[in-house]
């Protein structure tokens, strides 16, 4: 009996905890889900009590990690990923295996000597994104370079959206399928990419201002704005020398341009503490951000911003009452936290809503002196409000990740991410064989004259 | 005799030190000047050797400040702010007073009650500003409430700045006198104010573009963008109920829309590590943070900011070297560290610079119906490259403060800001007196229509 600890049960569980239950009888699984609301979970692990049971934890509580770890052969870690280094290290000090769907942190990296030393993995990135992302880029990229080709670009981008569908009475065209305080935040650190060879950084007041169009077929268009730090996955994905590297986040259009207002309205900043009543008015808010002047608060904005009055961007803001007399409803908030109460409600999923998740990666390389490009798409919809795409597209690739370091076919010790042939193979065809996740490959010859050149270039210097 | 520990005898304590010697041997007191470069000190003190000394001292080291603080009467700090907080508790331990330049901190704020009753006295910002502006705004507000004034609006802006003279080889009419870093960093978190009654944030993308012009007699135009935090002056200064206020920062026309040009392009941002060699040329950096396109450099930042190509602010970061092959010097630096470089480098004070202070107090009232405006100017020059304006303006306050609580005169105990009568009104003469340093005021009735309106309008929507 192999005896798998599930750390944290939460909504993007649900596809991982049934994907462990299916195996668990033929693979001879033992399944321990350990969360704060175990009580929940009974009705759901009671037709699998013989290889499954829910018990009560609280992720405060070191002394309970301590006592489940030892309990385990291998740790699945869903909870946020501030807890993944007290996890790892209980890991680590048991000898136990761990697979997380997070980054690895520099406290993760600093356990990996550790890891070889006692022999456990520590399988990391294991998620969507990070996750899929590397599996699916990989696979690419290893292919063009069997074929002899040179990579001159690469570009990947990710959003987790919502269903056609669940689009249409919200203009921004999202609702919270994730963190919403993540959302928020987004973005506050100057975006590090390459271009033709060159760093190119883009700071936060331009980073929704400088977007790309990303195209999916079947599903119409897209925004892309550069995440983070595209630059440290040069390294992991072998393309050291590579011209141009980005990697971005998906929205519908529109999107970025309404909230590029918000950024320059000051909305988003968490640092301040605004001294404001819980009943503050909305729209007293937005004036106080305003130089004194006649007109409503919505034409004023307007005029601040230099933005068509009428415009899609004023009606976004105005969808979500910025311009009314609801209260912010929080006393002595930074502008983030109240704008993340707002847009908690605004941008709550519906029972109905199905969500979405977009994958595509550009390549171009060089191949006997010819340009290529080669797009991969993925589009992923969710089953209902319990199976969201998010939920599969996370889980399941974790859950198959584990399913092979359960079989003794991962060799590795220390800290792997899902760039290597031996996980990602039998993962992507396992996504696509039973639960029909696949990416849609085009590829096509690009003028020989052309060279590969960004195009985060569409910008309007407001 | 009264013993005097001064601790940190850095470039704004030449005035301070004057100042205690000169009054030492009338006074009865005994000076002891710690600082790290004890040895430079020496010569200064030598003809003052019977009763004044100095002594090595490192900020870092806690055991010999147990050993300086309990050997004498009363301490002086004019170290950086942040040791504020182990002298003050040092003080404490030993009931010893403290005075100091700086701003009441909540670590200082914490040691109230406790310094109460162990009976001293921790008197702070008592130096320009925080402290001289104390002084003068309480001395004019205080006669204003005693003619039965009701105060409406009350404005108050420094600035450190360079005598005229010193301006004319600097576009930017600005050199250091003070911490550059506290200068690159300026304005980062959001300013908060009350114009009207109502509260009125500016968030740092805004702050250099919505500037006030300020004129002070003799010496022309002056420009202010608005602090941090000017509503915490309300309870210390009795203006609880007060429409307007605001607190704010002087620079010379020119520089607040300059600077705003380096905030828009990110090289005032401290947060991300540029993975940058320290070879970069300055041009490539800036090259980095704009869209690919056609052109030069400097035209193309006067594009993405939707400048004047020739105007003045592409002149003043042209001065700066950003558009030539100047290498940054540091590598995987943050942009505001390699501007710090850059600017520690442009605008270092020559040797024959005076700098010269600036301070207005701006208020208007209602008294019998009409409304008045009441403004208090003062001027401060440099005499030479060691008694500065900045050392005379910070270091005498202080040391006058010194004088009264050496005396017996200043009776609070606890912590105790310049606000209350017995202490500015003194200090206020002194520093006529014996130093020339003097407000000019000026009063005339306003229209009595004119209801106080702020004016930080005058702004720009880029």
């Amino acid at each position: 009996m192999f005896r798998i600890l599930l750390l944290g049960a939460g909504r993007s569980a649900s596809s991982l905890i049934q994907y462990l239950l299916l195996h668990a009888p033929t693979e001879g699984w033992y399944l321990t889900v350990a969360d704060v609301q175990a009580a929940h979970l009974a009705p759901v692990l009671a037709a699998h009590s013989e290889y499954a049971r829910a018990v009560p934890f609280d992720v405060h509580d070191e002394a309970r990690l301590e006592e489940l770890v030892p309990q385990a052969d291998i740790v699945i870690s869903m909870l946020p990923a501030l807890f993944h280094g007290a996890v790892a290290r209980a890991c680590v000090r048991h000898r136990r295996h761990l697979a997380t769907a997070s980054y690895v942190s520099e406290e993760i990296q600093a356990l990996d000597a550790e890891a070889r030393e006692v022999g456990i993995t520590i399988l990391m990135e294991c998620g969507l994104d990070p996750g899929l992302d590397h599996m699916s880029a990989m696979q690419v990229l290893s292919a063009i370079r069997a074929r002899g080709g040179q990579l001159m670009s690469f570009k990947s981008y990710c959003g987790g959206l919502l269903a056609p569908e669940a689009e249409a009475d919200n203009p921004w065209k999202y609702k919270f399928t994730w963190n919403p305080r993540n959302v928020v935040l987004a973005g506050q650190s100057t975006a590090k990419f390459l271009e033709n060879g060159h760093l190119r950084f883009i700071p936060y007041q331009h980073l929704f201002n400088r977007t790309e169009t990303i195209s999916v077929p079947g599903f119409g268009e897209f925004e892309g704005y550069a995440n983070r730090d595209s630059l440290s996955y040069r390294a992991p994905y072998g393309l050291e020398h590579i011209p141009t590297m980005l990697r971005g986040t998906l929205r519908r259009p529109g999107y970025c341009a309404a909230w590029h207002a918000l950024v320059r309205l000051g909305l988003t900043d968490d640092a301040v503490h605004l001294t404001n009543p819980a009943t503050l008015p909305w729209r007293e808010l937005v004036e106080a951000y305003l130089p004194t002047g006649p007109g409503d608060t919505a034409a004023r904005v307007a005029e601040y911003l230099g933005l068509e009055p009428q415009g899609a961007v004023l009606q976004h803001l105005a969808w979500l009452e910025l311009f009314t007399a609801r209260p912010v409803g929080l006393a002595n908030a930074t502008p983030a936290q109240l704008l993340e109460k707002l847009l908690t409600e605004k941008w709550a999923l519906h029972p109905q809503d199905r969500d979405m998740i977009v994958m595509q990666h550009q390549f171009e390389y060089e191949l006997g002196g010819q340009l290529y490009g080669h797009t991969s798409s993925l589009v992923v919809l969710g089953d209902d409000a319990v199976h969201t795409a998010m939920a599969k597209t996370v889980g399941l690739p974790v859950g198959m990740a584990v399913r092979r370091l359960a079989q003794g076919k991962l060799a590795q010790r220390g800290i792997v991410i899902p760039t290597q042939a031996e996980l990602y193979e039998p993962i992507l065809a396992e996504l696509e064989q039973d639960h029909g996740i696949r990416f849609v490959e085009e590829e096509h010859p690009l003028p020989t004259a052309r060279r590969p050149v960004g195009s985060l270039s569409r910008y309007n210097a407001r």
